[in-house]
């Protein structure tokens, strides 16, 4: 049994975190740490926990924590693990890193997006980006990997099979993402409140969301291509959940009616061996609720031949492919655990 | 006092009008229809309507509709005002028809995006299409009116004043629509299942929807462009409102600077005397709560300067702006009335 | 036309204040005063109300505010009243408090269940109970008004006919009642958190809600029994609206055969002079939909024989009946205005 | 493994049994039936399961139904279980049915409350009540069981413990009820139509729920009192979950302080040995999302001493507890293995 710490247990990403380790056969939750809920206890904040046997709340003391654990959950605040993970590298805990402080590669990036002074650049460059479809035999050699976003999950396994092609044109990409409100964490705002948001929507940070940049560095790293994303999130009237609409141009210049042919088989090739990803039958249309509680990541292709573009519908709960549940997922190839380990699977439906 | 009668009176379009009639100055509700509920109360149906002075629901004969009243709303599911204009016509009472039949010039798109049989041409070519803010002249003169889909107006008035300028790339146009879920009327099926729809989102007639010819058609009409637009509409876990985010990629050969100055005086100048439309300041988000109950249309413009693209959020609710406000606010045109007569402009907030 | 002030402009009972009184024919908002928001435009806080023409947020002096305006409205926290309406008095400006301040006559009482300082008891002395519809006469001669709690204005035009009969067990009275989030207003807090709320139902201050003693004091006041009601509100994932459902037991030595015929009667003939509230028909299902935007509070009978109990049903707009339109209803009777005058009565459907 | 049928595999009980099954080590999902959809995958009608290793739908034969499974659940609408169980107990079958079919006793009430046929008598006499908490050994040695009704659950794991003390008055027990609308089934009908549901709160059936006859049945069978309770349900915007305000009148004669000081602890010891009945601490609030998913109960106890009453909070998710979870609890006592063997208990949060 793999011993665990949680950084930042008593937010969203941390309780999720919890809720899926605690099925886990092949761990235990040795650590909570929290910096604001030292000696607390979790279900202090989080009733519905009574009666699962976890440990106190602690403070945050890297060396302890290096010491008590095999591998820490960072599931802080943009800004925190920039601070922290220096030290628990140092002294030999694996870490995976659920913030955006570690997914960028350039600190430059990272200060213009987050407004935040960036990580150690020698901590950036040990970061492995946590997307297991794309990047597993790195993830099974790293020792800290950057989970990744949850917008950029959904993107780019909907984007990357159609971008290792010639057949788009690839300043023609849009990203139209809609996410559920947990996204935002728990923390207390106007932003959030229930009579703001309920029965309404709109979208936020057009062309500014810093998921962009880590957008654009994946599809580089993975496709060798550069490409400017248009991207634009938006917040729906639901608890948990992305859709992200992606539009993509072929180019006129290729044999469409081939491309038709192999579009659905090029997915479904890309895919085969990931156990997360469910290539949805061509033309059909994925909902959030279909992929809620679980780890999947469903993918639906659209072909419109009137306008000579594909529109790429891909869905997952945010908390969990898109956080908590692709960090687990990254923590099975880090021990060399089955991929699919403990790992939800089966959606709450309705 | 102008006599007024609705078909289709137990539709959330109808009882929508009724709300909205019941506050108007100059008309009285003379008469209202209904197919399937002759003889019966509308408060059978709207409980809620107990205590407004309503007429008992009457069956349809164009003749007697003619004869009692001043104008009439169609507000019935595609294909029925095809069936009956074309008596109502005949006998000299002016129409507003609220369904998409009379919109499409052409009858064989609508056969082809409608899957259904199209009205008869020479009705076809008398209908004007109610979208006040670009066709108050001929609004003034009809006797019979195509009232606007919801997506087209939300669609329609983020994208003209832009179209109308050289600045673009023409086939560039992708308009990502979000709705909630009366427009879908009130008719019970899985598809409007609160079990299924409630905390979920989902895409729908990706590239096939039937509101896109008809917003092709309008901007061929008033900008002389043919453009062919990729549309996608999804299904918001909400009652009211649309959101469109519609893309339009800039010339790189024009002059951007230029446009980045003039684009917000651009939408302010052309509709400075359209009093439902309120440009929003540069850069912000509109939401649908906004508007809520409402015959706004807000509009923001965003500009991408990194991707050379035009961002527009336009919101409407569905019901008032988007079907039974526009239907009034063509209906005051076509009365000499004052355009906003008799029309919410203050929304319900939260 | 007369000059009216809002006291707590930003907050949603202020907004909703602002709402009904822009469609109001007889007076103006003459001055908005915020203790946060000096200097401020109300748009920076609500976006859509861009092109209402408001004047700008003022601070809070009692002797300017006497002077500028014939009345004013307190849409302020509890404990704001106590301290700023003696100086109001004192001034000579009317006064509507939608607080909680001035409801209840013993000072002990508001200490023991608001936990703050009471009003002087002079000002509670003087300060009339604004439900019209059962203290009209008294509100005419007002010119200081304790307007209703939601939930007591849903509860006392349940039970107020019933209680006033002999027919009835005076210590069997439970009100189970349903509340929308926008009641707890727009400050940000776990408690109104959208993730928290959405998508979930729970109960709060059980026996402990500061609206009990006001629903007793006014059933003594109105009916001259003293009665302990049994008080349970809950939080509905909803923006508006409150439902009650109120538990009578009849008294088994009266003739229940009687009742059953007289109920429905008593409570049309209560509320025959009663403009905004409808006796619905005998054993139906009133929606807080149903009242949606409007002044009405709806109430349903409901006679189980199988138990001996009446179970009554109301419904009421929280933030309208239950807040601003209520204050405004009063307000007509201080000025001697048309009860109904300005006041909106067609429900935003569906 | 023990070979397991499921009937009305396409509804919302069926699908949820599947979620819970498709995790529980010591079964397989043999066969799946349905009337409507023979010869059809699951898939068709859930997307979500793609994937998941299921049985192709059958047509309904009892004898082919008994030789192919060890047990089967009936997940059918009313009417049905009580034709085609006969069949299946003569097969010698296990059958669980979470209809109401089997629940009453007395065919006359099942008449009186479901306005259907009733089963036979002697299938209903040898159908055992599927409560574990409170029938445990009965169900040990089941061949039929009748899976308890949802609100019954939530209201008889409330009351039971208190009712079986001397210490109230009978005749005062008033249950207020609120259910998601997922309880309603996957049929569409006006009645679970998006719009008339969403922000929206009301009461049906107020007296007349088929639920009510239920829970006195077994009050009477698990205390020996015969007592009337007052039953209303409530429809709330949410799909899953119910929250049971229960409210008992203590009986003035006896010791309330003794009763302050033991409420909690009889509430712990009714429970102690119950895994899925949570006691929470004294005087909280139960959310209905806080056992989303899972199989608990959790009941909170309040005492108002104003007012003499107990009020118990009892919150479940209504699709397991109150239906598919509780019925694979059965199913794990009539095969003998471990109570809680495969159920779901952590909740998804939020």
């Amino acid at each position: 049994m793999k011993r665990i710490g949680i950084i930042g247990a008593t937010g969203y990403s941390g309780i999720e975190l919890i809720r899926i380790l605690l099925q886990h056969p092949e761990i235990n939750i040795h650590s909570l740490y929290s910096s604001s809920a030292e000696g607390k206890s979790l279900t202090d904040y989080f009733p519905h926990l009574q009666g699962a046997d976890l440990p106190a709340l602690k403070g945050i003391q890297p060396e302890e924590i290096a010491q008590e654990n095999d591998l820490v959950f960072l599931a802080t605040p943009a800004g925190v693990s920039a601070e922290i993970t220096p030290a628990l590298i140092k002294e030999g805990v694996k870490v995976i890193d659920l913030s955006g402080d570690l997914r960028l590669h350039s600190p430059q990036a990272y200060k213009e997006w987050y407004k935040k002074s960036p990580a150690a650049e020698s901590v950036l460059q040990q970061a492995v980006y946590g997307l297991p479809e794309w990047n597993k035999s790195k993830l099974r050699e790293a020792s800290v990997v950057a989970n990744p976003g949850c917008y950029p999950t959904a993107t780019l396994l909907a984007l990357l099979p159609i971008l290792q092609t010639e057949w788009i044109k690839p300043d023609s990409i849009i990203v139209d993402a809609k996410s559920g409100v947990s996204g935002a964490g728990r923390g207390a705002s106007l932003g959030v409140h229930f009579s703001e948001l309920n029965d309404s929507f709109h979208a936020y940070k057009v062309g500014q969301h810093q998921h962009t940049p880590e957008i654009e560095q994946e599809i580089l790293h993975m496709t060798k291509k550069e490409i400017t994303i248009q991207f634009t999130p938006h917040l729906v009237p639901m608890t948990r959940g992305i859709l992200a609409t992606s539009y993509v141009s072929l180019d006129k210049s290729k044999d469409v009616a081939h491309i038709v042919e192999s579009l659905q088989e090029l997915y479904e090739n890309a895919y085969q061996h990931a156990p997360f990803v469910r290539v949805r039958p061509f033309g059909s249309y994925p909902r959030t609720k279909e992929v809620l509680g679980t780890n999947y990541c469903d993918v639906a292709l659209h072909l419109d031949e009137r306008t000579g573009r594909i529109v790429i519908l891909s869905v997952i709960d945010n908390m969990v492919k898109g956080a908590a549940g692709q960090a687990v997922q990254n923590m099975n190839l880090l021990f060399g655990f089955e991929e699919t380990l403990g790992l939800p699977v089966h959606a709450l439906y309705p």
